[in-house]
């Protein structure tokens, strides 16, 4: 843990009371003066620190701006997602940085947040909106012992990772929408984005990739969107706490990654199918060429959509452009 | 096509009359000095080339190394596989220079050979021997319109375009154990690796790699493979005409690749399992963690193995290490 993580970290065990220099200096191994530096460093960052000779150091605010050390401090001791995060203010696709840490051999867990994107895009290449500072756009590396079949059930997870973490934090109920969308109103508030790197037989790396729409407002969607997308700003009617959301997604999806890793991929699928919209739904799926149209019944044990069909066949769907019929 | 391709070009189609260098430059519409500095550089290269003022220039004989115009005259206008190649004198791994490519957003079809590899590979990271000069090994960019799950089609098809190019090239009759290596009297002459990126439900690109051990004698393989490696030429008692086998692969991967585009997939797939030794044979799959054992019985339609465990069970195995039981 870096210097800073490790005072905000202090800061947080003690809301009320405050944490005194001569405590965090014998706490963190360092000068009283080094500390105070640091402080003064979080407090430029937007950190509002109080110090008062009686009770120290107090933790009064946190800026809205995301912090790698900061959204460290807040989550729970992770095993995977989340044991490095680094916080970039522009890149072009936080999947393709992560991809290239991938490639670098860099161990699970990694977890890349971009203020803004030049390159957003969601399936298919094609772009996702990314304006600064208004949402939250992050990738995380995984590396599951899976065939590359079971990238769906990492898709599957993170929707429902981010189903718990907006009702926790926004205490908005959502809808996911298969394979990879997550809805308010019939509106887009989430994106999904799982990319892979494998052999036949055996998934190298994954990328998963997630784009929040948080504190947009309706002018900052363009005009194509309108009526398609919205943020949890807009549907909450108050701002979002960024920081806060982000690390609840982590939080949640290390807990739906234990569970795939566990062997209970089983339990992810039956809260996707509780919060799922498209299921029980007339539905015409465009699969590449193909059109497969009919009623969306269940996931299989993969996470693959089963529809069945108007000639009462069960069809197998990994991905495609859904349309929920009327 | 480049001028020294044009030129082999030219000398290929009259192999024993002789092109005159007039004829020559008018055909390619340079200067006949240009032509005769090209020729004299293809004899640098290694190509006998004879000129004489009645019959002008032959192609008398080439050389044993591969050059990327020569192998392109070589084949008969490939619609993919074959459009652009590259031979390296030495690389890390063929697979790893066309990840570059794919990623650079390169047209499927491109083909990179190395006459050494400093870290070729196998499954799983498995380090793959490439002594200088003596093997082929070479990577081709595709982009098949295939889910993830499709890729070992691509492996099938490699394969069976490595049996009928050997046949062709080398007379030798060789034998597919799944899923990717080719071997002759149950020792392996070349294995196949297939790398792919993905989205959940779409190949974004796959990397296709193959080594051909060639012209290796005994001494060239470590002490550790004597006994599961063996190389052409050992096998056939006479030296192995590298580019002329490098052509054929390529010519008959064309031939399978449009086969697997055109959905004719159960071709390629009747064909394997003709040249399959491991078919009908009781096998031990080590597939990650678990093993199948039982008899392996057929493809599906995926190119998966069907295996009929002792339970009566058909068990579906995408890859795994597979031993043939006695």
């Amino acid at each position: 843990m870096t210097t800073d993580a490790a005072i905000l970290n202090a800061l947080r065990q003690f809301p009320g009371a405050g944490v005194s220099g001569a405590a965090l200096s014998a706490q963190l191994g360092i000068s009283r003066a080094a500390i105070w530096a640091r402080i003064e460093e979080l407090r430029r960052l937007g950190y509002e620190i109080d110090a008062s000779p009686h009770s120290g150091y107090r933790l009064i605010a946190v800026p809205d701006a995301l912090h790698g050390d900061d959204l460290l401090t807040r989550l729970r001791q992770p095993r995977v997602v989340g044991r490095e995060i680094h916080v970039f203010r522009e890149t072009t696709s936080t999947n393709d940085v992560v991809e290239r840490m991938a490639r670098d051999g860099l161990a699970e867990g990694v977890v890349v947040f971009a203020e803004s994107q030049t390159r957003g895009r969601g399936r298919l290449s094609r772009r996702w909106v990314s304006s600064a500072g208004k949402g939250l756009w992050l990738s995380v590396l995984l590396r599951p012992r899976l065939q590359p079949l079971g990238a769906t059930r990492i898709t599957i997870a993170a929707a429902t990772s981010l189903v718990r973490a907006v009702r926790r934090v926004v205490g908005l109920e959502t809808e996911i929408k298969w394979p990879n969308d997550v809805l308010v109103r019939g509106r887009k508030i989430a994106g999904i984005l799982t990319e892979l790197a494998a052999e036949v037989d055996s998934i190298k790396h994954l990328v998963l990739g997630m784009g929040v729409n948080a504190n947009q407002s309706a002018s900052d969607f363009p005009a194509e969107l309108k009526g398609l997308a919205t943020s949890l700003r807009l549907e909450a009617g108050a701002a979002v706490d960024r920081p806060a959301l982000a690390a609840a997604i982590l939080e949640e999806l290390e807990l739906d990654y234990s569970r795939i890793c566990d062997g209970r991929f089983d339990e992810v699928a039956a809260e996707w199918e509780q919060g799922c919209s498209t299921l029980g739904r007339p539905v015409r799926i465009q699969v590449g060429d193909r059109i497969v149209q009919g009623r969306a019944e269940a996931l299989d044990p993969e996470g693959a959509l089963l529809v069945r069909t108007h000639h009462g066949n069960l069809e197998r769907v990994l991905g495609g452009d859904v349309t929920v019929l009327k």
